[in-house]
C-alpha cells in the first residue's frame, strides 16, 4: 500500500483482489447474486443517481464502511453534489441515530478526498 | 377499529393517539428530535420525493413495519410511481437480503391499498 | 384475552404460557442461559434499578417490543420515575434514531398504563 | 381466519396471498431474487436439512418471526428432530443473546403445534 | 500515529480531525443532531454517570467500536468503577449475545489502558 | 506482528491476549457466559461440524468479522469442504443481502489462507 493512496484507491484494489478469490470458489447461486447486485442500480424508472443514493443511505444505516465507501464513490461518479450528499447523510443519521456518526465521519472524509483528488484512475 | 379501514388509516389513527402520550411526557430533547425528524425530509438540494424514497429504503433494510408504512404513504403522496416504488423495494431486497421479504410483502399490500383506495382522508 | 387487560397483563400471561413450552423442550445449555439472564439484573455494584434501565435501553435500540415491555414493567417495579424513564427513552432515540420511534410510542403507552393501573396483579 | 388454524396454516395462507401482490408488481430483478432464494436451500454439497437449519438460525439471530416460522416448518419437513431443533435454537440464543428469547418462545410454540398437528395440509 | 499512544488518544485525535470535515459540510439539521447528541447525556433526572452507562451499553449491543470507546472514556471520567463497568458489560453480553464478545475484548483492553494511563491529556 | 502471519494466527494471538484482560476483570456471570458459549458448539444431537456451520452463518448475517473468522477456522478444523463452505456463504448472502459481501470477501480470503497454509500451529 502506498502511503499517498486515497481510501477509494485502496478499497478498489483490495476489492478486486478479494473478489477474485470469491469468484474462484463461487458456485452458480453466488454468481447469480453478484450479477443481480449490479443490475439493481442501473437506470430504470429511477435514474442511477437516485439508486446510488438509496444504496448509500441503506449502507449507512446498516453501518457497513466498505458498502458506504463503494456507494460514496458511485454517488460522486453519478454527479451527486456535496449538498445532496450531505442531505442523504443527514437522513441516514436521523433514521439510524448517533450510532451512525463514526461511519458518517469516515464517509465525509472520503467525500472530501474525492472532491480533492477526483475519482480513482481519473483525477480531478 | 372498523374492519374495512385500510392499513394506512389504522396506522395514522394509532400513531396520532400514541404520539399524544409520548408528547405529554416528552422533555425538551425528545421534542427536538421529533422536530428534526420532520425537517430532514423537506425539499432541499434533494426533492422531498427522493428523500421519502431514502426514508422508505432505510426503513426497509432496518425492517420496521410502521416506519415502512409511514414512508410508503409519503412516497405515494409525493407522486412516486409503482415502477419507481418497485425499484426502491428491489434495492432494499438486494442490500438487506431475504430477511426483508416479509416486510416487502406487507409494503406491497399497503401500496396496492393506496392504489385501490387512495390516500387516507382524500380518497382516490 | 379479556379486552380490558393491560398490555403488561397480556404479556405476562403469554410469556408464562410460552416459557412453559420452551422449558419442556429445553436442554441444559438453554436452561443455563435462562438462569444467567435473570442473574445479570440482580443488585450488585450497580443497583437493580440502573440495571433495568440498561436492560430497557438496550432492548429499545435493538427494537424488540416484548423485551422493551418486560424491562418497562421492571423499571416501574424498581421505582424509576417518569422523568427518569423519559430520559432513558431519549438516549435510546438519540443512539438508535427515528427507527425506534414506533417502539417508543408503544413503550410510552405501556408506561402510561402502568401509571394508570399499577403493576399487574398488584394494582395501583 | 379460522380460530382453530395453526400458526403454520395462517402463515402459509397469508404468505401466498401477499406474494401474489408482490409478483403482480415485480420487475425482472425482484423475480430473480425470489428464484435465487429458493435455489440456495436445495440439496447440494450440504443436504437440504442442514441448509434449513442454517436458514432457521440466521433468521433467529436477525429476529424475523415470519422467516423463523417459514424455516421452522421446512426443518420439520426435512425431518429435523426436536433435540436437533433445540440445539439450533440454543446456538441462536448464545450468538444473538436474550433479545432473541421472545422469538424463541414463539418458535417453540410453533414447533409444538407441528408436533401436535403435523404439517399444514398433511396432518400428523 | 505514535506507537505509544493509547487507543483513547488515537481515537480523540482522529475524531476531532474528522468532525472538522463533517462540520465543514454540515447543514443546519446535521448540526442540530450533533447538538442534541451532546444534550441527552447531561445531568438531569438521571445523573450523567448513569446516562453514560446507558450510552455504553446501547453502543455495545449495537456493536460500534468507536461509540463503545467514546462512552468507555466518558464512563471512566464520570467515576464508574471497574466492578460497575464489568456489570454493564455483562448485561450487554446477555442481551446482545456472543456476537458482542470481540467488542467486549476491545472495550476491556481500553478500560485497562485507562486504569493504567489515566484519561488522555490528564494522566493517571 | 510478523508480516507473513496469516489472519488466523494474528487473530488467535490477539484473542488470547485480550481474553486474558477480560477474564482478569470478569465476574461470575461473565465467566458463566464464556463457559456456556463453548458448550453450545459441542457434539450433541447435531454434530460439531453442523454447529460450526450454524455459528459461521449466524456470524455472517450479523456481520462480525472476528466471529466469522473464529467459526471459519473451526469449520476448517471440523472438516468442512470448500463446496460446503461456499454453500453456507451463499445462504448467508441470500438471507443477509449484499451488505454481507465485504465480510464474505474477507471470509473467502481467510478460507483460502487455511487451504494454503493449514491450521495455525498445525501446518498444512
Amino acid at each position: 500500500m502506498k502511503k499517498e493512496d486515497t481510501a477509494a484507491i485502496r478499497f478498489q484494489r483490495e476489492r478486486d483482489e478479494l473478489n477474485n478469490i470469491v469468484l474462484k470458489h463461487a458456485g452458480k447461486n453466488l454468481k447469480r447474486f453478484y450479477s443481480l447486485d449490479s443490475a439493481v442500480y442501473r437506470d430504470g424508472a429511477l435514474p442511477a443517481k437516485t439508486k446510488e443514493l438509496l444504496g448509500f443511505s441503506t449502507s449507512l444505516v446498516l453501518r457497513c464502511d466498505d458498502c458506504i465507501l463503494y456507494h460514496t464513490i458511485r454517488c460522486f461518479e453519478e454527479g451527486v453534489t456535496t449538498e445532496e450528499f450531505e442531505e442523504a447523510v443527514t437522513i441516514g443519521l436521523a433514521v439510524g441515530g448517533s450510532i451512525t456518526i463514526p461511519h458518517i465521519r469516515r464517509a465525509m472524509k472520503n467525500w472530501q478526498e474525492l472532491l480533492d483528488h477526483g475519482l480513482p484512475g481519473k483525477g480531478k
